[in-house]
């Protein structure tokens, strides 16, 4: 008898924000694993830090080491398709053994979580569940009390990498926009906001739902220093009753 | 002393999927509002009927009865503009009273929710916290187990109410899309998904983490009919490492 492969959602940040379900299937797995740099913590692991069960096996899946130059090279997708096919067989192992395996993944599992990387390569062989999570956007939004859209409103989510006109032309082209993946891409964000008229309303939020969270208008963030952890909300619903 | 505000996520459908942070706050809650079409249960009170406190306040915010024709005219907007304005006043009576108020809202608070309203009433006056949810999208990509986006993805949340021109425009412009409200507009979302060449891949998501939740290729499905509770998902991540 296989096991089952859980992708965990551990929701943004808040130990709290976890679901209920997310929480019982760390307490009933066999196996927890999890993605981390080598060398540093992990973060989906640390959000669920005291509900690992003592005894249980954990899985640590260490990213090869990469310089961001490397990242679109083709050396890299080599590297980390390996990668991934190396962790993938390390948790069939788990699964063969009939061992119930739980896979964390900070914010929701299948939306832009390396977790993916593993459901192609697991899911068609073995029985599978995900358990949806709280996504870092919704516990920005929420964390920053502002409500982003209603009604008929579009809402887009981009990633800051996307060239600058690229911007301008999809910031012009919604209601709401959720802009991710800041970091040293927020120079070319704050023009492309300007330049497509959507800056007044911007908000800058920065490790939503963590400990020392915050939220502004980003016409009130004097720098252009943003973490990881930050993000954009360019909130819709213009025509409220 | 005044009280506090709470939006509370009570999640897609299935009762597990509440946060820990939500089944805290319902449980310390002096009083739990929820909206509802008069003669019928409300769907968000009934995912955390369960966890509702014995002996609090219940405050039932039955929207006015209207039909679809109803819903753009002038006085449509005045009748709903009248009713959250005199359901914020409900709440602000209990608020004044130093008591805690939990408006329970289906998915995400901030997210298209009919909390929204009520928030920017009362927030401004009150201190007031929303507790995300996971979302009727997010529990049905999980539910169906299909990896949404990923990397460089864009994605696009579309109301099917849309004209069809503009589903093929934007189907045609985005990696991940999601269509929400399809109920009568399925044969339109149907034809633009076929010119905008995405047919092949689009799920169709019914009930998503209900009890009796289902998800298929939309090409599988034989009929248009489509309820309240349903969506469409288009996948991104073409270019799987």
């Amino acid at each position: 008898m296989s096991g089952v492969l859980y992708g965990v959602g551990t929701g943004p940040g808040d130990p709290e924000l976890l679901t209920l379900k997310a929480a019982r299937i760390i307490a009933e797995a066999d196996v927890v694993a999890f993605f981390a740099k080598r060398g540093k913590p992990s973060n989906a692991r640390a959000i669920v830090a005291d509900r690992i069960p003592p005894g249980v096996i954990e899985e640590e899946l260490d990213y090869p080491v990469t310089t961001e130059e490397h990242r679109h090279g083709a050396s890299y997708r080599g590297q980390i398709g390996d990668f991934y096919a190396e962790a993938a067989t390390r948790l069939a192992a788990h699964l063969d053994a009939g061992r119930k395996v739980a896979v964390l993944s900070e914010g929701d599992p299948l939306f832009y979580g390396s977790y993916m990387h593993l459901h192609v390569r697991l899911a068609p062989l073995y029985p599978s569940e995900v358990i949806a999570g709280i996504t870092a956007m919704s516990g920005s939004w929420s964390a920053a009390g502002l409500p982003l859209v209603q009604g008929d409103d579009v809402l887009t989510v981009l990633p800051a990498t996307l060239e600058g006109d690229e911007l301008i032309r999809r910031l012009s082209d919604s209601q709401g926009v959720v802009i991710m993946k800041l970091g040293r891409n927020l120079p070319k964000v704050r023009q492309a906001l300007d330049a497509a008229g959507r800056l007044a309303g911007a908000v800058y939020v920065e490790r939503g739902t963590m400990a020392a969270g915050f939220s502004l208008p980003l016409t009130n963030k004097p720098d252009d220093d943003a973490p990881y952890f930050s993000l954009i909300l360019v909130p819709g619903w213009s025509t409220r009753p």
